[in-house]
């Protein structure tokens, strides 16, 4: 008789704080983190997060907690777990830990999330220019269902996956992050062209003692404020997976991460209910606590044999994944277009990310048409299952990216007919989401031929 | 009875140059090009169209052709097609042309296609710092499957599609789009940050008399001369949608264009057998000869029901699409990431055309240990049926590319193994891609930790 | 702030027995066993289900349980449920109603299910003249996954749904069930063709009072006597719903039930974490205790608006469905045809019935090729998720039945190829499923062209 | 270079009767029959074919062709073609032919078909007994798609299919066939319960000299006479493959046949457009001329290695298939169930034929809610790409066969919903199926439930 119900190696009670839980959290990258627990090769085991922000963000009226958050504090992470084979060896620096992840899901009692912009001055986001304020809207779960208060006439099923999922970093790789990141942030501003069109600031974010948690390094002892100033920020994907919010990685998705040090200790959080690819709001998918349910192998020395290295070390790989078999299924979508031409008609040289913010300002004008405010149709393109495809990347000087919506999750025929759009109120999407003022001084960037 | 064969309004003899053909082809966008043909809503029509090269690729030996292509020739496009309704008024601007493609396919007899990377210093390509070499892959057609002698091991159903398919400019427009490139082209180097990773050259392809075919504008005379000048290139796509390359836009799609002049002028070209999404190698899809069989619809006024104008005229616009019913069916995929560091180890910020260019990458170093050299792995990720996807776009500094590969196109099982891939002389795939030598004196993007 | 956890209506204890449960469990259909919980429209509710044995069969190592399994017994239905609308009216005969499978899945800590054939003096199967022994194969769960260990070689995702959802009938609905199910148990054996071929035995299942369970009607008072000797049996599916066995009614599908009483009375079990079309072995799914998280809505007067009776009374009627967009997506299928002659070599009119039975034998002979016992065959087609079609029903005199497979669920290509299947010890799938001799004198169908 | 379009093996000119080609046709299954054509492995060639009725039908406004058809005449087959390896040996008996479909479609210009259902008197069908009068629905293609002004509001994508691929039968298994067939069309009446719930006629159709068309055998031979009245009819599917109808045969699947005479000696003919599991009203796919592009592999001794006879010989076996990867893709269904209840009330006992048929009566009833007259849906459910399942075949008495439709094929939305469905002139849906009168006397059965 097999044990069937998996192993919870990290438990979450959603009554406390982050900083409360039975097993420490942690919100930075270091390998000095010591591991929470460990796991063997081929056991399944169940790990519990909270949601990124640690309950930050409340089930209310309100945007003002997502105005004001610390988001020095994100993302807290469940782990480190330590990874063993059968016999009991550690993996190993070198090897590839294939992750398979056979159930994941929001925490029992906990069945609801929420999708945000922040304000312009505190985050951004992929169109803070043009949406400076900071909103929130509620989603609540019916089983695989998603729908939300703020945002009527939508529901669709969720492709629930973990918006982060990686191992510890060796010190080598930390510096090669935080140099490179570094010289991002110190020069960025003056030698990077996307600057101009991106609005989104810091351009990184470096390591700091504000905020940071380091699991089961104590507080204010002089080891823990070593790894803070080393200790990398979760915010982007990098070598190790990480912050990757590939919104395919769901159910029965297999994910081979590098291993950089003894044991790999695996993090994982970020919880997604639902995202659209490119996670545009930036807190952009349905952000909820939740539950993994993982299955691990270690391929010895993979990391040789698997993958090759992209830049100046032995470390500059990245993971690779199999997609799970059991994703909401849609046969009809709407896509739109963007070229690398940017708001005030300049032309960009091939730039992928102008052309989805084409594409995606494109997909968000249209549906107004059918009655949703500009700021629902954000942040419902951040966390419905639409695709963002890079369909063209040489024809100079467009690139061409695209944005595909799945048209069965309105409850509306939002295609094109030879008749006009319904105008009207009966099509009114009300209410509205959530919404704080920007009381920043930032230009927004102008649609010249909108009128609003 | 109803007419059931579709009217053949633009016919192609494939014995003929292009030049030569009954109704004349065209390789320029301009209003004053005339229309060959007229069509009405409602009826299917059927479009004949040589390859993009007009017959200039030939299914041979040596990847010769290509290293000496004349790019000023393409594409040679097949139009303009006038569009009137039942009534007899023609398509007029402010509408939208909704262009169902009915059907489409090679043309018969001519059952074989190319995918081609150009020489560093005649057109380039998305990696063509790592392949500054011309080489040349044929692809022969077994009905929905292609496969190639040069590319062994592989077999897959095409997703067929038109490369091309864009309505005629006005002459503003026109005037914008001159404009807009003719500055990129003039200062984009120094300014533009993605010129240090992407090296196709030149940055932008303006009008020019070279190569220029105008359909029914007698060359040499000075109205040829005229229009030559300021016609614009098909090598991007645009507000007119165009040169799109968008791989899904199969049997069953609909495309909503805008139209700019009275009676549309319909132009379609580039068909391609199946393409990847970004078209990495530039001539990157299984290009070939081919028919569409296509049914329009006029919705009057649609532009301004429809689209919200990006930029700052009413003709910022960009067309959308409908995909169709009936694409190949993959259930299994493997995913590569790539974030933006470039090769030198550079971190860039947010920028998706650099993170796609690290996940191209990362999947032809991944299937050189399969057997393929990584000119094969880099044809056969221009042509197969991948996916490219925009990950994450704001979780600064990384914007994390996707490329999906659906393993069932190879007739060995990709997928990492606890077991080491096979080596040797067994899964070498010979022979390899058609290749000339690189005789220019370019430096070439070195990956640092690559022995080759 | 939305209720967002399910309200559990009906709650299972796993260490009590059916009978010791909070809420009565009953196993029998009649419109007086009473309601143990209502819900309203529009509600999310959690009902918890035993299996269908009541925790008859264990998670061990022998089939014994099964060969003397009481089938009186089964099966155990949690319910019935009133359903009322939001103004607190019961739905009433006539009405339809609509559920939702919001969610559903194993009760946690109890992942494990069964897959068995029964003795055939002791329920029998589809094939029960082939396979005469009572066997038993066990099911892990990981996740979205199922292995067993009697059945090495193959895991696949679960399609996992309810064998029965049912409204209550009304008495003379009952009544009519009665009447024709006790004309075909008297005259069945020497009127019908198929009895022949078919040699699962009891033709039908009529009242007992032996094994009934009847909720709250307390055993042993008069009320309970009258009402088992009138109630009907759980095993087929009739007008009301009830053991339908649709394997694709899994998370986000809807059923249309009849309501034939008021308040509907809506009972639920048997859950099944897969089931292939068919479920040939009669305890042919994977089956399991389990939770559905349902949502009604009523639909007044539905009845007569959407569904034409078929037989003599309005009450001659079918439930609807629809499917939801989550099922496991194959995209390779191997596909076995049978026609409908016999094993024997008759010929059969348009029998569908007897052309499964072909196409089940062939594809049980031809994984006996690829190292299985043809006992584990059987149990693998009932319970993994193949598709069983009516191809050909007028091609007379054979109708074509085909059972396809997804080829994805091996762990070894099942294709037939030009060089020979593998043979020898590495492919033999062993352990076997666990057996019990058969002790009676019933003679087996003979395959005549078969050594085994 | 290789040869890129596939060789024509057997050429059709439409203008012609079918005894008129250049390759004689044939309409019976004979060993005898000599080859038309020869082909290697490999290879990929082309075959046309006459629709089934060789032109009988005609795109008119009467169903009096239907009426009057002469069903001995049927179905006029393209082939045989020898199979020959690389070598030049011809396939043997016990060998598998793999055949590969690589594409297939109408002939050009002649890009339509008919649905039909035959008079009960001359042909019947699956509802014969509900449905007497010859009826006909002319669809015209549009491309991938089919629409028919005899059911307007529906348009959908084909599943394009031979309805008949079928090696020769050695003289042993035509025997074989010919003795089954014979008891049941003289025994059958009396014995086979499902005449009273199937009304087709004649229970088998026997060799005929009346009508039968030999290929190159010349009409009045003595040789002619002993093969007419040797030879076997065309309509059901067998041992051999043959008229199988099984819808999902399409571009890129395999079907691998049993050779029982040198050469294999491979026929195709009935060619579908769509059609729905089970193609009930019996003329019931979209019929239409149509070619195939083949290709065929030939595994040695593959009948022993991969098939296991089912009857008394080793001759009792039945084809493989694997399906294609472009099927269209639907993600949202309507489901109706039946159970082996007939329309009488009648109990039956595990019997899919009469699920079957219940599952479609009550989905033709559902369909008349929206403005369809019966005949239409009839029509319909024969042609579009439904599904016909047998979803539980073991609880007695009671088989569950469901009929799954695919909603996207309507233009309205068929769903049932809280409100009532559209009443009214606005979706009566006119004009209706072409009709004759029925002149016999058979009495029609009654739902005794339906007022019409």
């Amino acid at each position: 008789m097999a044990p069937t119900t998996p192993r919870l190696v990290v438990p979450i009670d959603l009554n406390n704080k982050p900083w409360q839980q039975k097993l420490p959290l942690h919100n930075r990258w270091h390998p000095h983190i010591p591991p929470v627990a460990e796991v063997k090769t081929g056991e399944v085991f169940r790990v519990e997060m909270v949601d990124w922000t640690g309950g930050s963000i409340k089930d209310d009226d309100s945007a003002l907690d997502i105005k004001s958050i610390d988001l020095s504090t994100v993302h807290y992470l469940s782990g480190p777990i330590r990874v063993l084979d059968k016999d009991g060896t550690p993996a190993k620096p070198g090897d590839l830990l294939a992750v398979e992840i056979c159930n994941l899901g929001p925490l029992p009692g906990d069945e609801w999330g929420f999708t945000a912009t922040f304000d312009r001055e505190n985050g951004g986001g992929f169109l803070t220019d043009h949406f400076p304020c900071a909103t929130k809207a509620i989603w609540y779960f019916e089983g695989i269902y998603a729908y939300s208060p703020q945002i009527p006439g939508v529901r669709f099923p969720g492709l629930t996956h973990p918006g982060i999922v990686g191992t510890a970093p060796s010190m080598e790789l930390l510096n090669i992050w935080n140099e490179r990141e570094r010289e991002l942030e110190e020069n960025g501003l003056n030698s990077m062209k996307l600057c101009e069109v991106l609005h989104q600031r810091p351009l990184a974010n470096l390591p700091s003692t504000k905020g940071c948690v380091l699991g089961g390094i104590k507080e204010g002892t002089p080891e823990w404020e070593k790894i803070a100033l080393e200790a990398a920020r979760t915010i982007p994907g990098r070598e190790n997976g990480g912050n990757c919010d590939i919104k395919n990685l769901s159910s029965g998705s297999k994910i081979y991460l590098p291993v950089f040090i003894e044991g790999a200790n695996l993090s994982t959080g970020d919880m997604h209910f639902s995202q659209g690819d490119g996670e545009i709001s930036f807190c952009g998918a349905i952000e909820m606590s939740g539950f993994l349910e993982l299955k691990c192998e270690i391929i010895r020395d993979g990391m040789k044999e698997y993958l090759t290295p992209m830049g100046p070390t032995p470390l500059h790989v990245n993971p690779i994944f199999e997609i799970g078999p059991v994703e909401p299924r849609f046969s009809e979508w709407l896509v739109f277009e963007g070229i690398s031409v940017d708001e005030s008609g300049k032309q960009h040289y091939l730039d992928a990310t102008v052309a989805y913010k084409r594409a995606v300002l494109n997909a968000i004008d249209y549906l107004s048409k059918f009655g949703y405010s500009k700021e629902q149709s954000y942040l419902l393109l951040s966390c419905c299952p639409c695709e963002g495809r890079i369909s063209g990347i040489v024809d100079s000087p467009n690139a061409i990216a695209t944005l595909a919506i799945p048209t069965a999750i309105f409850d509306q025929d939002i295609r094109p007919r030879a008749n006009k759009v319904p105008v009207g109120p009966r099509i009114v999407r009300k209410p509205d989401v959530l919404k704080c003022t920007y009381d920043g001084s930032l230009a927004t960037t102008r649609n010249p031929s909108s009128a609003t």
